[in-house]
């Protein structure tokens, strides 16, 4: 499986809407994959792993596709649209990564 | 859900070694977190989200729990174990991140 995740630093004085980000944003994103979407979940950032230390990400947005190009021909056509959206959740610039899955368990 | 995520920084010039994170390490600290463990994944990263950009992360670790106080006491009695077998797969410096799963899909 391939996933793409987007990570929103955990940046002072900047928002993050989660209740949007969870209930209207990717049900948009999801629904505009349509059946290329496999699966994913939202993450809130509680804390670092040092005692006292903060989360590195307020948020992280994980989604599964089977392969590379599905992802990039699920998102083409929809890629303005998605984008355009994010203002209504965040200023936080986010950062995106595509990885493989090595291991479920 | 609370999900615990190991970051490794795709720094230039570090190793890691994926086969050994996957087969042994992984194996292990599951082995260690005894029931505390409710499942996870490991992402192997290939990508930016810009074109020909490289992963900010070469490897991804995720390990879910039902509570921060049963991944604590289920990491504390075992951490300098897991921590003295690091140096067998990778010189990276990890970060970690504590996150509450928001949405499951």
């Amino acid at each position: 499986m391939i996933k793409m995740t987007i990570f929103y630093p955990n940046d002072e004085g900047k928002k993050f809407d989660m209740d949007y980000y969870v209930n209207s944003h990717i049900p948009m994103v999801i629904e505009k994959l349509d059946g290329a979407f496999k699966g994913g979940s939202v993450d809130q950032g509680l804390a670092g792993g040092a005692p006292d230390s903060p989360a590195t990400y307020v948020a992280m947005g994980h989604m599964l596709f089977d392969s590379v190009e599905e992802l990039q021909s699920a998102f083409g056509p929809h890629t303005e649209a998605i984008m355009a959206d994010i203002p209504n959740y965040t200023d936080i610039q986010p950062i995106i990564q595509i990885s493989e899955v090595k291991k479920s368990v």
